[in-house]
């Protein structure tokens, strides 16, 4: 049984759950907290964050290699596409969520998330809010025919999809200046793999 | 021909460079220089950062997929190895030589490359040096049997390998403390990768 230790809201978790979801594979959660430094997590990571990932004698604390593993593993290019083209449009996708998208929602997500509503600082939020609309129209030309981010909802679909749930929940859901987005966006919220790894929180929380 | 943009002391350009020489890949070199914005990149990458490498339709900006995408397109498994587990492994030990070593060095070059030795502070670059020694006693305990960082000289060895040539270049190579990565780096530069991928540079200049 593969193990996942994780931060509910976090979108690098969240991306892996959506994979692990997709490909319905069994698993257990092993739920920290924010701030917290678990100590597996601290033992199995050099540096300490989740996710942190465990299928027996593999160890992985990289979110990118865990789907790359996943695929490898359990779907052979499912998540990842099979042709070398396409799986490097795929991973680098994937890499446009990591490094791009979430630099650009990290201001708006920090703000929201940690302050009360009279004390956030909103330019630092209409800023943050104008790199995830550049963020939007560098997407909104990136689908695919096939209305994903590769061949079929894969890797990238997962992270981009968990990144886009993020900024949703913090009240800067898809904008509709981008329509194919937002219906690449609409129809991954249909799928099973999407209830079944939303945050709960989120649900509590309701919209902010 | 593939065409890789690129500049010369830049670890992430490096390894990309030693991936193509092990591989045997013939390529064309665009160099560019520190804090130059090349249309071609810019037009390509939506970081405008180098590396970025394009073989004919296929465009890639992130280091770590330009090796992913020349394992799969020309080597099926000498780079990133053939079995998950052992991917798993190539590739998370490739992501600690981006996102942690890098981090660790980064006060060290900087400081280095861009002031006068009398300028430098020097409890900066103190600070860097004891972040990069502690990577070393990670990575002196991730050695294979083999003597690499997987089944044999591959992605991660590439990457840690142009990380441990700029720590040599900027007075910082591998300490004594870490015999068995010493070797290991030793091995790395008596390749033939080695010397097609060296900066120029780094030889005029002379050890710092």
């Amino acid at each position: 049984m593969l193990t996942l230790y994780q931060r509910t809201d976090c979108p690098f978790c969240w991306k892996v759950r959506l994979a692990l979801q997709e490909l319905s594979i069994a698993h257990d959660i092993i739920e920290t907290q924010l701030g917290e430094k678990h100590p597996e997590v601290v033992r199995h990571s050099p540096t300490g964050n989740v996710p942190v990932l465990v299928d027996g004698n593999v160890v992985i604390w990289e979110s990118s290699v865990m789907l790359d593993y996943l695929d490898a593993q359990y779907s052979l290019g499912r998540l990842i596409a099979s042709e070398p083209s396409q799986q490097a449009r795929v991973r680098t996708l994937h890499a446009y969520s990591d490094k791009c998208v979430g630099p650009a929602l990290r201001d708006l997500v920090f703000e929201k998330r940690s302050k009360l509503e009279s004390e956030c600082d909103l330019g630092v939020i209409q800023s943050s809010e104008l790199k995830w609309l550049a963020c939007q129209a560098y997407l909104e030309e990136q689908l695919t025919p096939q209305g994903f981010f590769g061949p079929e909802f894969g890797a990238a679909d997962c992270a981009l999809a968990a990144r886009c749930g993020v900024a949703e929940a913090y009240g800067a859901g898809v904008s509709d200046k981008y329509p194919v987005l937002r219906d690449w966006f609409n129809q991954a919220r249909l799928r099973s793999s999407w209830s079944a790894a939303y945050p709960q929180q989120f649900i509590q929380a309701g919209p902010k």
